[in-house]
């Protein structure tokens, strides 16, 4: 591909539209708290415009939040959001325009139809009709507002069914002053082979700035956005974790380090690139959207090295299985203590601990065996740290366990008329200072783990109060096929956390009671020794 | 972008390598049993060659899968993956080469170094020695194999690093009689500008045909492997959802549809094509890895439309707001909004048993109300169709049911210095032939739900002896997060055989044991619903 750079690298702006195409992700639907909370979130990344929504009389949030976020003084640049007038409607009678207008933001963006069938199928007029729409919306605009944008709806489908007209719509905003002509893949099915040629054509046929918003529907929304700056499109559309409708937008978390960390393109400043990490996990939590794990350059799994070979090679040099520094996101590196692992994933994670470590002190070897034994029994550490932890300073004689579990009983009672009751009993000894107290109690709760979990904190939380701020978050089940002639096994995983840090531990057992309680009372015990500042990996 | 076409557009072949890269995901573990699982499903969907791990010493589970794939009569090629020599050995007596020979499959895939930076800082020999160890393998390795595939690791970095050397590296095992020579982006860290560049600049050096195997470290896997065929390399590697180290590979369930379905290669028949997306899911369950909800193609979001004017376009025109047709890959429209979401469902999951039914039968509407309204509850019916089944066969009224559950208690007993003691009661009432008789009974098990489980079979086995053939063969529980002010509820997931059969089962709860115990009733009532032969879906 022969690949124009832009005029000049800084020339890029990133647009987002998280708020207006985003909030249309299946499951979302933001407040305008959530779009005010994000806005400033937008804006401290250093992102160029930020879409808010598309203000209308049935669409109170988007109305108001033009209104609110001014209040907030940002330098991201607002936009609001709209179609072009109706068919047969003069400029300044027509109620879509009108919205925009009265939305007290500097940018308008409109889209209008660039696809001969959606002219014909689904707004149902004529090819000149359109055209004029187009013309006449943006002119009108153009009065009222800094900065009129014109998104060129299904550019692509339209290009490949009818070049001619669809050229012909973007000329029309062109000569009605548009800002920039967005190309959008609104259908997101435009492989990166076509993309690469229709935004070459277009860029014999017009000259204002061009754009690119596309979708994901065939898995090239990242990589099109990211040819389309390549080849000289100077206004990139996207969104925050790639949310939006079907299978999302392009992902700005993606596309800004790309671009300005792989290609020298300068987008933001190093500071705000290293608070991308943060970024997308916010979005994330406010928008309850979850969190991708296996995300570029911001999921926790971006920087992390499995297989024995990797973990291998980047001790050797980071650059041999690191196509970057994960710092210059906000991300780090993990090594993932796995069966694919060998001494030295056990050194990485000891660092922290003891920094001097050799491969060949006795206590990696210790540590090998321990693991690869409980690997055997069903055991996993890649997503239970807090296990490994404890696990390496009881070796290294640093943690004394804070009790012994005696016995515990747990009964569960369901009748056909009643809330299913359940009780756990416990006996455990406290260590305290070196003097043993044997404690004896039962706690009720939302099922066996629930009332366990209450039944432990009621005994020790008297001497461990920092235990009130900590919770189970997730807790994961998975029975474990045995072999031939031995009983299956269930492996249970807890993920708890304290409001700072978070937490994997793993019980493994014949028995989901008691597998669940091995990793409760591992979860508790690592929140003690954190705690205690041992813990430095 | 120049795409020239590859000669002729079923010269690609699709390289599947879920069993070995795949499963260098963080979180993934397959046993022996998943792997073979997921090679006869990969082999129904008429992929060309499947790799199913590195066979070695320490490897148990690559090293009898070899042996276990062999009895399934595969149509796809099978193949042993490993490394090029250890430095300044001989071939025939070189360990690695060793075990690739051995495992009893057609194909051998080797990687090799052609990043210099790796010759001296990970493998630590002379960048000549390197070379010859790539020749050296190739040809020995040619003696035993119908075919050797060369992975060239970390192709794109060596190429940006020193070209002449990664060509080099590519020469040495073309000379070698390599049958492909894949270019693998390992890192993942290529954008396609380069990509296309890079792939060009190969073709002029070397004859061999190419192959690509990209990582999605930067969100371009998909969009570089597709760059990759169009450019003309005619073998393409992947896993099934993109599973594997770090970001994970390029997805096959993007891949095969795109340039199948958008672009016109040969990929895979139209049957297999449609079994796309139970294919994904099913590798999803069976790797325990979760599901990607808005993937392209195979993902539930993926053909949703939830903004109203997208909604008003497909209805009027359904390429509208669609880039291809969902069925294609077996996947299914869905309005969000709208009442007519799910009632499509509903007729094609009816037409089995009431071919004739109506959209405006009365029977759609109160089970899509039912179905509605569990859905919010927390049940899905993908994985749980024996629990789908019984809501229909009691909404027509042709299923009595066999026993009604007055109530159960669990006690759960477990002491420092013994097993764990589980013990259920139960009281059920049975409707034998229109008779009533009250059960209670008790039983021991490995865990509550076990317990629970011999309990009832020890109440009703004697009335439908056909239980003694069928057992449980899997049990996931998964936690869901509760919305604002409401708890977490469980949802557990039972999978039951008989032999002939599997079905899935269904039960949510604010407590796991009640949950299990709905799952698990269902199971059991399904087994004799099915025996009644009422069954046809």
């Amino acid at each position: 591909m022969m690949v124009p750079m832009a005029n000049t690298q800084s020339d890029i702006i990133i647009y987002d539209t998280t708020l207006r195409d985003g909030n249309q992700a299946i499951g979302l639907g933001l407040s305008l708290q959530d779009k005010l909370e994000i806005s400033e979130k937008l804006d401290a990344l250093g992102l160029h415009y930020i879409e808010g929504g598309w203000p209308n009389p049935t669409n109170e949030i988007d109305t108001k939040f033009y209104r609110e976020v001014k209040k907030l003084n940002l330098s991201a640049k607002i936009a609001a959001f709209g179609s072009t007038k109706r068919p047969h409607t003069a400029v300044d009678k027509d109620p879509f325009l009108a919205d925009i207008i009265q939305a007290d933001a500097p940018v308008a963006t409109i889209y209008g139809k660039s696809w001969d069938l959606h002219v014909h199928d689904v707004i149902r007029c004529t090819e000149e009709e359109n055209l004029t729409m187009i013309y006449e919306s943006v002119s009108h605009l153009k009065r009222y507002k800094d900065e009129v944008i014109f998104d060129a709806e299904h550019f692509f489908d339209g290009y490949l069914n009818n070049p001619d007209y669809a050229i012909k719509s973007l000329q029309a905003a062109q000569e009605a002053g548009a800002h920039c002509l967005v190309l959008c893949d609104t259908n997101g099915g435009t492989l990166p082979g076509d993309f690469t040629r229709i935004v070459q054509a277009v860029q014999q046929e017009v000259s204002a700035p061009l754009g690119v918003h596309v979708h994901n529907d065939t898995g090239c929304a990242e990589a099109n956005s990211i040819i389309g700056a390549e080849l000289g499109a100077t206004h990139i559309q996207g969104t925050i974790n790639g949310l939006g409708e079907r299978c999302g937008n392009a992902n700005l978390c993606t596309i800004i380090p790309a671009l300005q960390i792989k290609k020298g393109y300068d987008l933001i400043s190093d500071e705000q690139m290293r608070s991308l990490r943060e970024t997308s996990i916010y979005v994330g939590e406010i928008a309850n959207a979850g969190y991708n794990f296996r995300a570029p350059f911001v999921g926790e799994a971006a920087f992390s090295h499995k297989a024995g070979a990797h973990v291998d090679g980047v001790r050797k040099n980071r650059k041999a299985f690191e196509h970057m520094s994960p710092e210059l996101v906000g991300n780090k590196r993990h090594f993932v203590i796995s069966d694919q692992a060998g001494s030295g994933t056990i050194i990485e994670k000891l660092t922290g601990i003891r920094p001097d470590i050799d491969k060949k002190d006795p206590l990696v070897k210790r540590l090998l065996n321990t693991i690869k034994e409980m690997e055997q029994q069903g055991y996993h550490f890649e997503a239970a740290d807090g296990t490994f932890q404890l696990l390496v300073h009881k070796e290294l004689g640093d943690f004394q366990d804070p009790f012994i579990v005696k016995g515990f009983r747990v009964i569960e009672d369901v009748r056909c008329d009643g809330h299913p009751l359940s009780e756990a009993t416990i006996k455990i000894v406290e260590n305290i200072k070196g003097c043993e107290k044997t404690v004896h109690t039962a706690a009720e709760g939302n099922g066996p783990v629930d009332a366990l979990n209450h039944a432990l904190r009621k005994a020790i939380t008297e001497i461990y109060p920092e235990l009130t701020h900590m919770h189970l978050e997730d807790y994961k089940v998975r029975v474990l096929a045995g072999s031939a002639g031995t009983a299956a096994k269930v492996r249970v995983l807890i993920e708890s956390t304290d409001g700072n840090d978070r937490w994997g531990t793993i019980g493994v057992s014949g028995n989901i009671i008691e597998a669940s309680w091995i990793a409760l009372v591992d979860s508790i015990k690592y929140k003690l020794l954190k705690d205690r500042n041992i813990i430095r990996s």
